[in-house]
């Protein structure tokens, strides 16, 4: 039998600092606007959400910026995680490619999703915040703030989108089992939620509204500030851990990828291993496939446009400009609830935008296969989200058999779906549907994106 | 605020030979007695169930017994598993003991029950078995199989209590992503099923029944063996591994438990993590406090007793001396099934019986209350079953407080409760029932015993 490979790192290893991409992207980022104004916003504009730590690293072009030694010290409880080489895998599919993947399902919370939460909770509380609200869709975000507001004593609101938190029940008593208050979203505690329930009584929600809701109880309180979970540019930042280990770890492997694969909803795993890698190409000029996988029941960045739209339903937030389906797109119903967001991280749409990555689509009874085939030969059962980053790998590793070329592919499994299992019995029974989205109903969320000069 | 600390050991510490307590016994075990003539039973009485490389370590007094290569290629993908010190926990207790804690929660099952499962996988395997029959019933040992069997292309048939296979479809939904098939018990299959179902129809099941269905299985069909979760000697064998490892972890903490607690159903886990610090206790005469924690529920330790009795329902396996509720038990419903078989490993209730170690039982509200109050502090949400260890450590260190003693304390936190969220659900419903058994009931299973001379 041939065997997973393992590279593990010692606690010396941990990274010490961040990679900040903005130091070597070819163009800067569009600035991000005041949605009165339509003119760049300044530190003051974030100053009711965020603590101050967490927008200068929002608009930092440092390279490498430090981990705080109370984040490493958390960190250190399940960093760094293991690279493992797919070897099984690789015989299962008969592919002259090495695959290699980064396992971030170690963690508490069983996603990579607590490096950024941790990061946030440490900022906030070094500037004196009490609480924190958030929003969460499937519930994998909130529970890695929940858990963070447990270990730096801080009280957590998560708004959950109306139909995980009935659908979800067990992502919801991980939260309350960590101390964080749960509500379900829309709810009567704001006004952008009356709003929504005002018109449609039976709303399920969406992680718009819900994001609208947390940005209104943070802006009202001064003792509460906001966390996003993924797409702003100091979350990507905190996730790059996961590419620093990853580079260190091929490194002991002998070996470097030649096809970095990720899924995306608002980008921060995907970033999380990519960007230290993309540094590093663009840099030295070195050649890299770079792809993103995402459903193709919200193809954002497949089918998406890039433009200036807001980030929550309610458009409390500032204008960026990202790879969109419209702030009102709502996607089907499908199951993977951390790849439901209208948009994506600027700054991942921005090396789309310059040709820096791919990205791919694909329907989820494939991304299913692709998970249970990964389980049988590697052991460890995907996230329904990490699955799509395996039938990416998959794919690209089925080509290089196609092709005879044994190229290195490296991809992030970035949690493990034993909160997902629902999924997977659905799976099963032959229930998932393969339906992708309303091309009109898209038409016309795209046709409500802000005019921007 | 005072952290985690984790003590990681390299591949290369991971341990190349099982620590068999056998060796240093003070008196041997009672022998296991075929149930008809109640004779000592011989290899060739456990054949047809068992290869022989597992029947020789069932009897085996050899001290080390060498883990093959590919057994530790498999388990290198998750261990050595790491010792955390929990500094945030003592912090919350406020006591002046120092609480380690090894976690089995990192395997792809979630809990510590594959270090047995691989390896019995790969006798079989070597032994040109193809199938593997085996009872489970939460559901942690048969997805532990279920790996296994994927790993070495082995086919596995789960015989699941049917309250459970109703009643916890996730996990058999992990059973069947791994290519287990799993069959509700009693089933229609064997005759051993079939003859509950003919005198109660709407029979809910239990691991003594399940387990006679899947020794059926085994005994009828050549290419067929049978494998057990816990008990044997040669599972608590298996689990050595993990106390193997604490050893070495406790020197580089630079520490010794005085303290050792684990929860006991089998008895699997505890040995594990128990015998090799009891192996060294026995050859230096060094002092140990050893706790076993069960469920006021099934006090199999507490209130049993020590006799010989059959391992299952049916009454087709050997006769072993335990400590016992007596095979026809069935504890009231509770939030652990992982600990609720009538009887306990042989090899534990000799160390009860010679007074090597103590027991002691808690209801199940003070249990979860134990687990929630670890998760905030140490951000690891545990198994119902590993709550029992959570408590049992905090009352050794609620006890050093009030003695103000500064004991070592270790204990084994043997799985994650991302499975068991409807457990949590419950307990903070305030629906949990802090039933135990009923006393008349428990005296006749225990004047159902079998008489032995």
């Amino acid at each position: 039998m041939t065997d997973t490979v393992k590279y593990t790192l010692s606690e010396s290893d941990l990274p010490t600092h961040w990679y900040n991409l903005a130091a070597d992207l070819p163009q800067p980022l569009p600035p991000v606007l005041h949605p009165g104004t339509k003119q760049p916003v300044g530190p003051e504009d974030l100053a009711p959400l965020f603590p101050m730590a967490l927008i200068q690293q929002e608009v930092s072009t440092e390279r490498e910026i430090e981990i705080p030694r109370p984040v490493r010290d958390i960190y250190r409880q399940w960093r760094p995680t293991p690279l493992y080489r797919a070897r099984r895998l690789e015989q299962a599919l008969g592919t002259p490619a090495k695959i290699f993947y980064k396992y971030e399902g170690v963690s508490p919370a069983g996603s990579h999703k607590p490096n950024t939460a941790v990061a946030q909770a440490f900022f906030n509380k070094e500037a004196g915040i009490r609480r924190i609200a958030t929003e969460t869709g499937a519930g994998q975000w909130g529970s890695a703030l929940a858990l963070s507001g447990a270990l730096f004593g801080l009280d957590i609101d998560v708004y959950m989108v109306k139909v995980s938190y009935q659908q979800k029940p067990y992502r919801r008593a991980l939260m309350e089992a960590y101390g964080a208050r749960c509500v379900p979203s829309p709810s009567a505690e704001t006004a952008s939620g009356r709003a929504v329930l005002a018109q449609y009584p039976d709303s399920r929600g969406s992680l718009g509204i819900a994001i609208s809701e947390a940005v209104e109880i943070a802006a009202g309180r001064p003792d509460t500030n906001y966390a996003l979970g993924s797409v702003l540019n100091h979350v990507l930042l905190h996730q790059t851990v996961i590419g620093l280990e990853c580079q260190r770890q091929m490194q002991l492997a002998d070996a470097w990828p030649d096809v970095l694969v990720g899924c995306t909803g608002g980008g921060s795993n995907f970033a999380g291993m990519v960007f230290p890698f993309l540094g590093d190409q663009l840099r030295t000029r070195r050649s890299m496939r770079i792809v993103a996988v995402e459903p193709a029941a919200c193809p954002t960045l497949t089918r998406g446009r890039y433009a200036y739209d807001f980030g929550d339903t309610a458009h409390l937030t500032p204008l960026v400009k990202m790879h969109t389906l419209g702030s009102t797109f709502v996607p089907p119903g499908f199951h993977a609830g951390g790849l439901r967001y209208h948009g994506m991280a600027p700054m991942i749409s921005h090396l789309l935008n310059l040709g820096l990555m791919d990205a791919v689509a694909y329907t989820q009874n494939d991304v299913f296969s692709a998970g249970v085939q990964f389980a049988r030969a590697e052991g460890i059962l995907p996230a329904p989200e990490a699955n799509h980053a395996v039938k990416g790998a998959i794919e690209e590793a089925v080509r290089c058999r196609e092709e005879g070329v044994a190229r290195t592919i490296l991809f992030n499994l970035c949690g493990h779906g034993h909160f997902d299992m629902q999924a997977y019995m659905d799976y099963f029974a032959g229930k998932l549907e393969d339906r992708t989205y309303d091309e009109a109903e898209l038409a016309m969320a795209l046709a409500g994106l802000p005019a921007v000069a």
